[in-house]
């Protein structure tokens, strides 16, 4: 069991966005993972999907997530819930930084492109 | 694919401990769900552990988590990594409210009392 401090985020090679793990292997984990991300105004995620359930929680700003065949709009205080191998992109297309909490149902958490290629994260997980 | 909104926290039959369920089974998910819980001072779960892994959140105020043979201290912007099956309860022995954001790695999130037996929830999980 461990007590651990949120770290703070910091900036990833994907512009605009900003990340911090919360927990996941390192804490012993290995069905759950944790993390904080922040993604400024203009910013996405690449259109991806994980081999494990995804909720995303907005805490503050506002988005839309990019699924297939449909777009949907989100703020604070909404949860986002994909079932594992659900395609999605998330862009901040609002005017202040978007805020979220991601949570995974694995640890590590695989993520994986279109054409079925696996993402080598730049951050523990 | 679901944008839910965070529905509002109610009571629930422990003192001083309300709940909301803010993702689980009835978004499609399997394998993650995700509760917002806020213990009044002095409230506390009973001590209880699950079968699959826990992150707890702390978004404000302070706590005390009780384990096997020790407890350890937390508060606000802190996490307790919890791996499944690890014995936990949770106290607000602090003046303010203590609020809890917690993921599970399952689906729904079995609960089990220190003598094996299973817990009815008194939420939808």
């Amino acid at each position: 069991m461990h007590v651990v401090s949120n770290p703070p985020l910091t900036p990833t090679p994907m512009p605009g966005v900003e990340h911090a793990t919360l927990a996941g292997s390192a804490q012993g984990l290995t069905g759950l993972s944790l993390w904080s991300q922040t993604l400024a105004p203009g910013a996405e995620t690449p259109l991806h999907r994980h081999d494990c359930d995804e909720v995303v929680l907005c805490l503050a700003g506002r988005g839309e997530v990019m699924l297939p065949g449909r777009r949907m709009f989100f703020g604070a205080n909404q949860a986002l819930c994909l079932p594992r191998d659900v395609m999605h992109q998330i862009v901040n297309n609002g005017s202040e930084p978007l805020r979220l909490l991601a949570a995974f149902g694995a640890s590590p958490v695989g993520v994986y492109l279109p054409d079925g290629a696996a993402v080598a994260l730049p951050w523990p997980t």
